[in-house]
């Protein structure tokens, strides 16, 4: 990588460098040479997807850097999740306007702070002079055959997801200083900003679902939209119920009609959406005894598109939230 | 990846998606999933490297689409060459100012051009807009053990290079329509253009070395900067003989102090920069008969930095060349 490892990746971000990400010695060369190299466990697939994050596009212009160092990897991370990865390491391709110590300082703790959580190690970069643009790799590893892909899905599967769902956009709402519920409380305004900064990826519950659940994928762009890729690349219909759609707490401040709307449509909620043949139904309760918020939403038929509460949902049901795609 | 396989990368860069990539089926899942899949070859590990070019500071202003598309992919494989590995996929993350379908179709045939020489395939991608940024992460293997490091130069070894030196810097001249010698050629002229837009990773001699070089790396900073990276990484003092440089007869049209100037300092040559056990150096002519333009430039020996012609050089010999280091 024409990463120069006396210069800022290496100052700032050794922070990033974890020993034994993803549990074992997976990083056999990390930052320093022209490539790092990753040992894979014997009978594993890599893992391997790519994000960038542009400022007014992904994120607004009025962030903390460290909050945007968190969410930059954790979004990435979501969708290793979404195959079922254990996550190993990641580069970081960082373009920056001018540098600012202060910035570099702040945005590399959030980003070291979320690879901790999430046991995923810095193995290399590049920084360059520019707008303001983050590319974040990330590489994990998946059983062969057992990853977690968009075209499994069954007739007779039920359908569920791994938390709840809209605050997202609550969140960036929030954020954006848009006017709030009088019943939202300090601590609810903390959560939501959290889950917009501060995403957790569905990690462990992927794994979990590794060679259990059929199909699934991580909820970026809404529910409905994203459940029409799972829909499409499946070939089945989904049938979703909106009365068994989880919310948080939070979210339960804002009327039911915009409650509705956010968990339908709104985008950056990065829970797990996945369809679960119904001999291993009874998992369910396990995951959330075991503290994952999973819920069954409907279930998997024959046919083709998304259906709410029995109605067909016209084509693209997405949210046109804070990321304007460029395919637009 | 939060690519849209319905999007933009679908739609222009199929041209880029390789079967057997490698030499064998490596990509168990390509583009249109939350994530690439690669199936590693038994026994190797996993070599990653990311770069990302932006208009300006990695290219000029002037460029031409095709052009830029070769050489971001080409740039990126040279850092699988440095480590002796053997390429098999690539992401890509394209931030682009403006939906330009003319700038689309030539920017992937140019990359698509690249990724057929190079025989590494598009697995993934994701596309946002913003200001021109073009992000790539490329994967390869090499077997376990027998990546090409740093570190691995010993007093005693050869020194040697994978082909001539400074045509990076004479073709930026060209690029850049600086005042040219009366005795290059348009012949030579079109080759040294060529060897700044579309350089050749040299992926076959990389792969050639592996487990007979002692160590290793590719040449993008200029021969003296990089040399020092090998010479610190090694613990060694890297010894250089300025009568043995290789150098084109494009090049050789320069004055002699121009001409020896970028052999040492000039950026974007890559080609490779290694080490080699006294009895292998026998290998040289064989390779050389393979129509590897590889040549034995100086020694490694005990001691520290890099001397040229019995002169030590000072600290950083590199040249300012385009790329200006958001580190500098």
């Amino acid at each position: 990588m024409s990463l120069d490892e006396f210069g800022l990746i290496g100052r700032y971000f050794q922070r990033a460098v974890l020993q034994q990400a993803g549990g074992h010695d997976a990083v056999a060369l990390g930052i320093g040479d022209d490539a790092a190299l990753l040992e894979p466990s014997p009978g594993c697939q890599w893992v391997i997807s790519t994000d960038s994050l542009v400022q007014g596009v992904h994120f607004p212009e009025q962030y903390s850097p460290d909050d945007l160092g968190y969410r930059a990897l954790a979004v990435a991370v979501s969708d290793l999740a979404a195959m079922a990865a254990r996550p190993l390491g990641f580069t970081l391709a960082l373009t920056l306007p001018v540098i600012d110590e202060s910035w570099l300082s702040a945005f590399s703790e959030g980003l070291a702070r979320c690879a901790v959580d999430h046991r995923i190690s810095l193995i290399g970069g590049d920084t360059t002079r520019g707008p303001l643009n983050i590319g974040i790799s990330v590489h994990g590893e998946v059983t062969r055959g057992r990853a977690l892909r968009r075209s499994g899905a069954r007739p007779g599967d039920l359908l569920c997801v791994g938390g709840p769902l809209g605050d997202g956009a609550a969140g960036l709402a929030v954020v954006l200083g848009q006017p709030l519920p009088d019943a939202l409380q300090s601590a609810g305004k903390d959560y939501l900003h959290a889950r917009f900064w501060r995403p957790r990826a569905q990690c462990e519950l992927g794994l979990a679902l590794s060679g259990i659940a059929s199909g699934g994928m991580d909820i970026s762009d809404g529910l409905l939209q994203d459940a029409g890729h799972l829909a499409a690349a499946s070939g089945v219909a989904l049938h979703i119920r909106s009365a068994e759609l989880p919310s948080s707490p939070a979210l339960r401040c804002w009327p039911p009609a915009q409650q509705l709307d956010w968990m339908l449509r709104g985008g950056d909620d990065y829970v797990l959406l996945f369809s679960l043949p119904p001999e291993h139904g009874v998992l369910l309760q396990d995951w959330q005894q075991r503290g994952w918020p999973v819920s069954l939403i409907g279930q998997v038929e024959q046919g083709s598109g998304v259906w709410l509460d029995g109605q067909a949902v016209a084509g693209d049901g997405g949210y046109q939230h804070f990321k304007e795609s460029a395919d637009g």
